[in-house]
């Protein structure tokens, strides 16, 4: 089975909180992965990005998807 | 300066490509991190899952946002 | 191999469009499925859903991942 | 009216589920249909990705609007 | 016709920089609006936020689908 | 603090809706402000979208992400 998303973050649940219709589910990642951003290269080029500048990835909850 | 978004995953950029329009962004993200995920409660049913179950976390490429 | 999605939509590769970062890919989808929305309760209160009604699932190309 | 997301399923309510922020709604989509991915260009080759091949298009219930 | 999403931000097309798979559209969008975001209560409760204080929506480009 | 997502609408909390897992936050926007879509080129091209030409942005609740 392949799937489009290279993102794939392995770690061990921590937490589970149940509402009627939404979860949150809170996964320790302990291993080192590879994260893919893709943005616009207005972007991009407005932020001046390099290699090897230190940077952080932001991810909303709700576009985290969850595999077994 | 806070944000509503709690998976905040630090790295440093290994690869960038850039399109006319798009750029491609790889992140090699080491250090250990919280992963929240917000998924529908009948999903978390229908998968069983359980706190201490190790579990991928799946996001796209396009969710990922940048900050430095 | 479980996913935290319930909306997978079986189908055919009709058309690939590369580019030097993003690609399209053009999905044939014949095969009923259910599709599962979850949206604010304001929105569904707002537009008086009822079940039974005829309605139509909007997804951004970019939203979509795919498997095989 | 036009939309610039060409992801439109028809189809008929078949569960409303409402809880005090969101909603989940749970649509029969019968009639076939075209799916439009947006993947990056290094999933698609990393996948090999083939015009006639059979995949699953993968989508969050988050990423689900809906149309009346 | 009714649509699930009450971000509805009119506005004049200022800019389209087309590229061979994705387009970029910069909307100037003048009139005021209503932002309706979801977050997780857990992102709300630890960023204290209160009626009446000012805050900044932030929306990835590719989150945005364009009517006309 | 730079953020790759140029989509940041100023504006004041209005109202503020929590339930066990979501919160729903509406914000009132009245800078006038830049709105960037990243769709398509294959919608873009269908919808003949050209400089000067009204239209609406639209974003779902789920993709706002709120920063102070």
């Amino acid at each position: 089975m392949q799937l489009s998303t290279r993102n794939q973050l392995k770690g061990t649940i921590k937490e589970i909180k149940k509402g009627p219709v939404s979860t949150e589910v809170i996964i320790d990642v302990s291993a080192p992965a590879e994260v893919v951003a893709s943005i616009t290269t207005g972007s991009a080029d407005s932020m001046g990005l390099k290699v090897g500048e230190d940077v952080t990835a932001l991810v909303k909850a709700s576009s985290v998807m969850i595999m077994k």
